[in-house]
């Protein structure tokens, strides 16, 4: 099943339901943040080591919630979401050349100077 | 390209810059919290009309950021994400039958009588 | 009470429950985070008018929850809240000249040209 | 300058502004949100040595707009916050039994058994 093949699912599942009325896109985008938060939620208050041990269900249950929100979102403002990933990953890789970012975590607006890259020969 | 390949992309991307040190689990859920919330500030302020004219390339954008952290936390966690989407949609039947939420926006917590289908008179 | 009498309550209860060691900045902001969360989440699916009939209780306790971790954060960082809230207010009308805002909603780095202000005499 | 006298300088800004207009409780909630996500922005990508040195005037100014927004949604509710959040610490210190919460993350709903206090031999 791919992602046009579940996005039919869940439009069927909302249909079934008679939801539509309430998926205007506002309150969609709102439900998506929400379903973001519960997975914040699980990180809340853990060590690092006991973010290793997050249930798997939960983790996935969350994921796959907030997965379901972005395809009714891309459904509902017909955008092709493997598409656009595909085209802001482009636009990531030009936002942060390879010269500058590398090994830095700074956001782009602060890349300045280039990043010292791995090897130094002398 | 599939989210199998796009997530190859993705780690290509990541690791030519020596990013991977940074994309622990809990970062990747924050980020991705973040990115929710660059999506939800698409809404502030906006009226219903406004909200119609979102601009296209900006939610495009968005929802792109949000659906590459997933992928991401996906592959950190090992979960097949469309998968996980797929079982979470089944879960969700259940917890919403047709009969108790048809036309109501209520929390399945909340689901406690029958909700009114359409009713067909014939 | 005032908010210094209030966050010495908010610490003493912290202090009971020897929970100091859980309170990095970090997982403060988080839990902020996550209360807002559950503020936003009282909006969810609901209309205008059921907008207006949230419950008194539930809305305040989730503000509360939010004041709470502002305190706490507020507290670790060495944050005066009315002192910074203050002057943030300052900058605010610095940003937001009455002239180029009034009745615009828009964010002030769109604030290209004046606002159309209140009174036509003519 | 108390909370009172805050909230009236708030509001005479909106009002200067005619801002109100704009300020549903939705609206303001969701504005909440994105600025609880503003810093939690601080935090992102953060090591524990970098979290030490976030720059104060940031923090403030993040912490100050929660406390705004906060501000204006116990206006519109009719919220006395300081009220509110003195009686949510009671309900806490109700959830949170010292003897069950003792030096434990857990969340109240798993507070299933006696948390290990200090352990006093004599």
């Amino acid at each position: 099943m791919n992602l046009a093949e579940l996005t039919q699912a869940l439009l069927q599942f909302r249909d079934e339901r008679n939801w539509a009325q309430f998926h205007t896109l506002r309150n969609l985008i709102v439900s998506l943040n929400l379903e973001a938060a519960e997975l914040l939620e699980l990180t809340q208050w853990k060590s690092e080591e006991e973010m290793l041990e997050i249930s798997g269900e939960a983790l996935r249950d969350e994921c796959a919630d907030v997965m379901l929100y972005l395809l009714l979102i891309a459904e509902k403002a017909g955008i092709d979401l493997e598409q656009a990933a595909r085209n802001k990953l482009k636009k990531n890789a030009e936002k942060y050349p390879v010269a500058k970012s590398y090994g830095s975590s700074r956001k782009y607006t602060q890349l300045t100077q280039l990043a010292q890259p791995e090897s130094h020969e002398d």
